[in-house]
């Protein structure tokens, strides 16, 4: 009977979606506790000189509140 | 001409949706000032044995902001 | 081969969402004839002091048509 | 690393959305072993002489898999 | 590398879509730092006597986390 | 406990968006009595010569029923 | 600068799909002057003995209001 | 109270979208009982020398559970 | 290994859905070469005195790109 | 019987959504002929300092093919 | 003139999104024959300590029926 | 005050989805000047023999137009 909720974050990096998504699970866990999932939402790419510069992925981060 | 912020709060009961619904506004009552009204935006129930252990409810709920 | 008409509802109830599904459904059929079916679009409560003064259902109500 | 199946199970019921669920869940769980949840896609009432006199629920069931 | 947060604002005026945008974007500017862009997710109006009383947006607000 | 009814209306406009949004809802006000609001559902324009010559509402509008 | 309204219609036909359009046109054009277009929301089929028994479609119907 | 599957089924046809429909519904017949009806989900063509070559449906279909 | 590009064509026929979506591609297969697929997205008709005077079909158009 | 395709544009302006509309179209009609139409997909703005530095539309732009 | 399942599957793993995908369709060839495809419907990480735990990907796996 | 396109490209590997938008982007910038960006549309995977044979990728290209 926990209560819980949902944010948006967005990350980016400039090796891959998925260190993306640890980055910005990283960062939100310094000011968020007990981050328990997150629901990627979406995924895009910026481009540079015709090659990717950064990727960046919206995610739905789910975290407990205490009581 | 107010401002308000809307927020997505997942909370779970053992008996009904309703009950879920009840208990995620009064938690975030707590926190959360002048909670207004909440959309329901997803409904699930968690099933062991058969039968449904768990209801859980996640919805946007709406809060006005002090000026 | 019969012909119907779909219209969306708003009915709300201070006890369920159920019971605001019922009113609506009994307003409706009030002044629409052969009503037969109601798919439920959007669940919303209103909320007083952190408690839900008010349960209300989007619906839309298919009514068959005469010949 | 488990492996999970979802399928759609719509159910009825003459009484209320929640006994729908119930009465899916139970009739599913005959054939399918380890069901762990369901989440609500779809509700809807059949309506005859201005009164519900069935409830319907879709939703997609969670089963997971044996090795 | 950056990691962004994005938050629901809903904001209203008496006198256009875009003033209503504005005002939220100002009022959400003084508690949330280094807000960058606001995606319109949802646009309404309120009546009175035949005329438009309210213009009321929805909105997607980005602000940047502070390393 | 009130009950509404939303219907779907189409308005258009030679000068702006909000003016088609203003004419539509002054004459669904002439034949609908008690309309409270309206959700904008799509905007598009008709083109010609490389210039708007029309912008196009659609909305969802709200009216409470007579009791 | 007209206004239009848009209505749901649902039709059914044994034969087919553009058969369920035409019928279900006709019929509205009964009761409401000036449609203009319809725009095909949904298509089902009801089967009987592993064969089609009814075409069905829904359609978003609009019409012009008179000054 | 009866409870009935739903499952997706993509069949093509090299004549048209009903006859892929009919041949989905007639495969389908073979392996699942007490077939009722199905929705269409996508349709799409294969095309080869600028020439529709195939032509396919995914529709999703509802199949009652014997008790 | 190949890459394809993905193009939106509307076209119409006085006749039939399908004889639409046929006219559409033999015009796109005049200028983009190695169309391979169309999906169909949204289908719609014209109607004069309550008759269809013409079917619309928008699709998403695939067309292979050469190395 | 025509045929039109449809693209996405994305365009920008520092005082309106609506500038942004018709910078788009303009920018469209030099290279695209004969535009008919513009649904409106999107719209964000870019914020600096708390205000908006910019207005920006993405719209799906309907041209018609010559024979 | 083949027909077609689509199913969905929800896999998990705890090194990566692909890894998941991996698992799941071997997990499925198991069971269903002829697996032709999977179309990645959702992805989702699980969250311990500020660390991704485990990666879930849900897909909707295409296989082809016997005639 | 730019103004941008936005076109589908479709583009598979080997070996990832990351790889596959790579291709695809190398690809487009081939044709397409000033490629800015690209939004992942849809991911989706074929099979043969119980294993991925092919990562395909569906994705929004954003590219600056010359002034």
């Amino acid at each position: 009977m926990s209560v819980a909720r949902v944010t948006e974050i967005s990350a980016t990096s400039s090796t891959s979606f998925e260190d993306a998504v640890n980055r910005g699970i990283a960062r939100a866990s310094e000011t968020l506790r007990n981050v328990r999932s997150a629901w990627i939402k979406e995924q895009q790419v910026r481009v540079e000189g015709g090659k990717i510069s950064e990727y960046q992925v919206n995610m739905m981060v789910t975290f407990v509140l205490d009581d």
